[in-house]
Parts: structure tokens; sequence; C-alpha cells
């Protein structure tokens, strides 16, 4: 379930690179320009951490969501697929044992 | 595959809270508690922000890999599934039309 | 000079605390309460780091101005007078030699 | 008082630039480079954000002086006095009354 929702929004986004900026938010994002989405991340993150520090489920969850929200923003205006960030969890999995392969089973040697 | 590499990763850090603190860079994390967790977020989105200020692809990737595996140690330690924020992002979908509906012919009303 | 005008800046802040919040940008962020300056001085922060990569003098001088400035609002909604922050810069200088004493004259053995 | 800790700072700061980088702190931090420099203004964003939450008053006074101290290590690496981003408030304040002025009694028109 969860790849399609990353991949449906990724093809969302990218469908709002060419929309009126008065059509949507993200485009309208995309028109100010890069300093605004990243301004709009580092916005995010800030709250993220608010909420944790409140402590309040529903708000972590919401906060969290709108910072990989505009973190895929980030990822589309710059030709970036979501699945190269999971690519490279992926791969220092690999290199590091970062995340159990599926596939190992019981074995399970790990360092992160 | 990206839904396994987040099951995967919420998997191995759940299977951390109960490591040996010395054993691994997440168990770590999580004995040196939520502060410590949440300067983590705030320092990757700062790299995030700082590598696309730097417009090389590479770092781009690297960073917001790094923002996304700290968001989930977040996620981890307060109990929430990464689902619950894919979740989240797919609610928004269905009352703003966030995202484009998989079957977009028929329903197309978007707000994103 | 400079004391002066931390010293009105605080005079003022404080000032705007009775203020209509319709009256003053700060008066109503003041009433928008402590998450909303918050979320300031996180944008300011990351604000005054895209200046400081785009290494332009005057953005890096107006961003951290503004930086400055929402942090000066936070102290004041916490009831804090910066000189206590000046106060706090100057102990460290005691204790580890951060600053050179003025009375030092030439001996300056530092450690910051 | 005040201005003296930020000239002196602002004097040592200036003096770090040439000490051997295993001398002290600063001298390391400008070695690193600019990136290091604006990681820990957003580092120490975070933590003055955090202890704001926690609401512990002595927190707060030295999470502050941290952004302050690393702000102003951003400003000697750019070259830049601390009495520049003072100017740029006190600018303000005359264009737009941001800060009341000393002679409040004659004038007193204020929008900040």
């Amino acid at each position: 379930m969860s790849s399609e929702i990353l991949d449906r929004l990724a093809e969302t986004l990218e469908g709002r690179k060419t929309a009126d900026p008065r059509s949507s938010y993200v485009a309208k994002l995309y028109a100010k320009g890069l300093d605004a989405i990243l301004k709009k991340v580092a916005e995010e993150a800030a709250e993220t951490i608010m909420a944790a520090k409140d402590g309040v489920r529903e708000k972590i969850i919401y906060e969290t969501a709108d910072l990989w929200f505009h973190s895929l923003i980030l990822l589309a205006q710059q030709g970036i697929h979501p699945d190269e960030i999971l690519n490279e969890l992926a791969r220092r999995e690999g290199l590091s044992g970062l995340v159990e392969k599926a596939s190992r089973g019981q074995s399970g040697k790990e360092a992160a």
C-alpha cells in the first residue's frame, strides 16, 4: 500500500509543475522557487519537533506527514523520485546491515 | 518495493529498542532520549537544505534519506508506524484532492 | 551604541505585551502564542543559513537581524532580558577564556 | 555593558581565524568550513526551541546564548561585525518604528 501512496504523490507533484500557480498550493510553491520550498521544509521540521515535545500523537503524525510532503515537493522540484531515497535507505542496509534482510530470515547480523 | 523498505526499516528500528545501546547507532540514540533524536531531525533538515542550495543531486538524495531515517527513528520511539504517516497523506488526498485519484478519469477533483 | 539598541528593543518588546494584537506585528505574534514565536525562530534560522549559502552579504545581515529580533521576542515572552544572554556569554568568558578580558591587556590566554 | 560583550566576542572570534585549529573550539569550526558553522546554527536554534518547550528558564538562556554565539561565529567567518546587525535593527526602528523612539514622548508612532 505505502509504495502506492509515495508513487502517486510523486506523480501528482510532477504534474503540478506545469499547472497554473493559482490552481493549487503546490503549483504556487514551485512558482515561488527553491528557497520557499526549503523554508517550508525547515518550518515543518520545527513543527515536528514541537509536536514531539508536546507528546501529542496526532500532532506528531500530522506534522511528520507535512515534513515528508514538503520534502517530496523538494524532490519533485529537483527531478528526484522518492524511490531514489528509498533505494539509498536500502543501499545502506546492504552496506551496513541497517535493515535486516527480509530474506535473511533469523540470521540478523546488524549494525544500525 | 518502496513499502517493503519502510516496513523493514520500521521493524528494524522497533527491534533496536531492546538492543544494547553500545550495539548500534540507533540503540545509542534511543538511550540518549527524545531531545537527542529531535536534534538529529533538525540537523538533517538543515543538511538537506544546504545540499539543495549546493544543487548537488547525490547530496540531496543522501541528506533526504538521512532526514527520513531520523524521522523514522522518532516515529519508532513514539510507537508510531510509518504507515500512519502514509495514511495521513492518503487521507488528505481523499479530503482535499492532494493526490490525484489513481482513477483520475472518473473523479479528478484536486486542490493540492 | 549596541547596548542601547538591545535595551531599547527589549523595552519596546516588553511594551508590546499589553498592546492590541491588531496594533503591531509583535503584539500579534504574542497573541498567537509560544509555538508561533518558535516557528519564526526556526524559519529565520533557515533563512540565515540560506543567505549564507548564497553568500550575499546584505542578505546575511538582514536575516541574522531577523533571527536575533525573533529570539528577542522569545526572550521577552519568557520574561528574560537580553542582558541575561550577554551575561551568560560573559560568564563563559570568565570560565573558559572565551573572550579575552579587556582588563587582561596583552596576556590573552584563551581556550574558546 | 552589553555592547562591550559583543565587541569583545567579535574581536576574539576575529583572532581565532589565524589560530591553530587544534587550539580552540572556534578555530576548529572555522577549519571545518561554512557548512559546519551553519549546521551548528541550525542545531542551536533547535535546542533553543526545545528549551522553550520545556519552559526551563536557565536552559532558554543557555541555548539562546549558544545560538547567538554561533551566529557571531558565522558573522566573523563572513567578515561581518555584530554592529552591522545592530545597525540593521536600528535602521528598521527608524523606518518602521520597530523600536520606540528614545524620545518617545515627542513622536511615538510605532508599527512593530
